[in-house]
């Protein structure tokens, strides 16, 4: 149907579940390198990394995104194979069609025609890839990378994610910022028993369940113009040894706060302490502070410029959010650079039958490729 | 030592893990059918159950067993091999020492004495093993023995279980009833999606909570005379896909009740029920109820007849209790027996270095003894 489209086709099927690139990056290390790229690849541990850049001297663009998905979840509850891509009714179904493949499609495209366009371009366009974007840790990824570049001296004025960004039609919602993420491990110590003597036993289940309750029920802060409420998610919560006449003798939660500049983590993690501690648990409880919030602010020249194509090129004027989850974004702002994120329609993603609009995927390239236009062609001549 | 130490340290000798019998009922077999018994082997799938009769005709009194024993736990943990039984300051340890072979061992040879001094009691008496007692399921063993003989017209009036029920010292309590045990298996479904974007997911962590909360805290009912009160107790509770940025889209917990008279297991279910909808929760229940309560009311000739014999040949009035486990004597009650449950200190079962005193085991055969002579000498001729 189209490049953008083939590219997207050949990627999702590489079953490139995280951290395992499947190959993606190789093959789009080689259409780049045909196109006058320079490409490194940056592998750290089991994580593929890849820094692909054309030109140098001037400011530096960079475009970010990922090659690895979310796991498939059960199989048999998608409508398609989502490792074998799939277009019903004008929409394209596969495990990353949305998240971010179709955007890393997107962008290689864009820049191929960039810079077949403009070969003489000011400054750089890059592109920098992980494998491990969805991962638990995401320790050799693009924070791994970003220390790398901040030892090397490596510079980044301005840098567009891929991630996801847009609601309900291409283009009408940028993030500008995201929230922090801090996540706890928390484990509760009851005292093991048979269940048909409770009095000689401790259910850690039991014990936990009120407080459970209440830090359900919290409202961290109300958030702020920039960012929305602290909200607060348990994504696992296990106790029980499988027998069932045991009462377990510990259980263990993981949980994560998505927090906004109104909260600090310090603060987020004693309010959470105060309430374990008054229903007088017995516990164990480790942080892991994942990403604090960050903040490109209005005025910036890779904020207006991303705002003007989408109302140029989508037709739309873009909400400017600080919502969502974390990106990779966080591990570049540290580094100077403005950071903007813009990425097809996220409603499918992480679920079964992710899926993309094909018609939105068409008109990516044309998206990202303006605004390789607007900061190192026309701005140099402006 | 004495025959019934011997015996019982032939049966130790046998590893009979739960359900495989070892040969311990061939064993025992072989010594009944010399001393006049019939006997019928039922087996029943991989499960072996023994029933030995002598005498016909007038009430029947049964003494029920089990000769299977539940895993050893780490070997290494155990000061002597459990299958290897060994003597140290007059305790014997192994596996099964006090749940149950050593009541096993004391049956038999209390047998063996009654009938030779009694050729011609009255009714009948019989011992019923099995070895399925300590499994998961249970299916194969008393339950569907009591079947057969329900069908076959086969009475039982009373029933000596061989449990260990004594807490300190032999006879200090005995089991005249056990509350029932329903377990129930919950699915509580929500909305699988990325912890940042919790408006677009339903937590069935967060929704489970404050419900988790009320039932862990309902009172269920308050007991009476005979039993205590209802517990409930969450052995299993499980949500969350691994990944720790992931709101899981189920959440399944396992619970069981041990109930009393007071409440049935419909009342349990339906309450159980209304807390879960007045919560709103997206569910699926599943109940199954693995044994009803059953009471052997004071008054019973059995009941008096073991209360005596503790006292006058164990120097030591009973506690009459209720309390506890389920035994295999919920499945010999409602045949329309009276059920006592009589064995040594169960302080040591299910753990490692399992043993009985030796004093207590050479007791133990006189006692049983004794209920028979009261119920089919002294009573016909009383």
């Amino acid at each position: 149907m189209s490049d953008v489209f083939d590219l997207t086709c050949e990627l999702i099927r590489r079953r490139s579940v995280t951290p395992d690139d499947a190959g993606c990056q190789a093959t789009i290390a080689d259409r780049l390198m045909r196109a006058g790229f320079t490409v490194r690849h940056l592998r750290h541990g089991e994580v593929d990394n890849l820094w692909a850049t054309h030109g140098d001297g001037g400011p530096t663009l960079a475009f970010l995104g990922h090659t690895d998905v979310v796991p498939t979840g059960p199989m048999d509850a998608w409508r398609f194979d989502p490792f074998d891509p799939t277009v019903v009714d004008g929409v394209l179904y596969g495990r990353g069609a949305a998240d971010m493949k179709g955007s890393v499609a997107a962008m290689v495209v864009a820049l191929e025609a960039f810079v077949a366009a403009h070969p003489d371009h000011a400054g750089r366009v890059g592109l920098l890839l992980t494998s491990d974007e969805e991962g638990p840790t995401n320790l050799d990824g693009v924070r791994r990378v970003a220390e790398q570049f901040r030892t090397e001296g490596e510079r980044i004025d301005w840098c567009v994610v891929g991630e996801p960004s847009s609601k309900a039609r291409l283009g009408d919602l940028i993030r500008v910022g995201r929230r922090g993420s801090l996540s706890g491990t928390l484990s509760v110590r009851g005292v093991q028993g048979h269940v048909a003597y409770p009095e000689k036993a401790k259910n850690p289940i039991h014990a936990f369940a009120p407080a459970l309750a209440e830090l359900a029920a919290e409202r961290w802060d109300e958030g702020n113009a920039d960012f929305p409420p602290t909200s607060f998610q348990v994504s696992n919560l296990n106790a029980g040894t499988g027998a069932t006449n045991v009462i377990p003798g510990t259980l263990t939660a993981l949980f994560n706060f998505r927090y906004s500049t109104v909260s600090t983590a310090d603060q987020l993690k004693a309010r959470t302490a105060a309430i374990l501690d008054r229903h007088g648990l017995d516990y164990a409880l480790e942080w892991n502070l994942s990403g604090e919030p960050f903040l490109t602010p209005p005025g910036g020249r890779l904020r207006e410029v991303v705002v003007d194509v989408c109302r140029e090129l989508a037709g739309v004027v873009p909400e400017q959010s600080t919502g969502g989850g974390t990106s990779d974004g966080r591990f570049i702002a540290p580094l100077g650079a403005e950071v903007v994120e813009l990425g097809p329609v996220n409603a499918t993603i992480h679920q079964v039958d992710e899926c993309v609009a094909v018609a939105d995927l068409q008109r990516l390239p044309a998206l990202y490729e303006a605004i390789c236009v607007r900061l190192l062609v026309d701005a140099a001549h402006g």
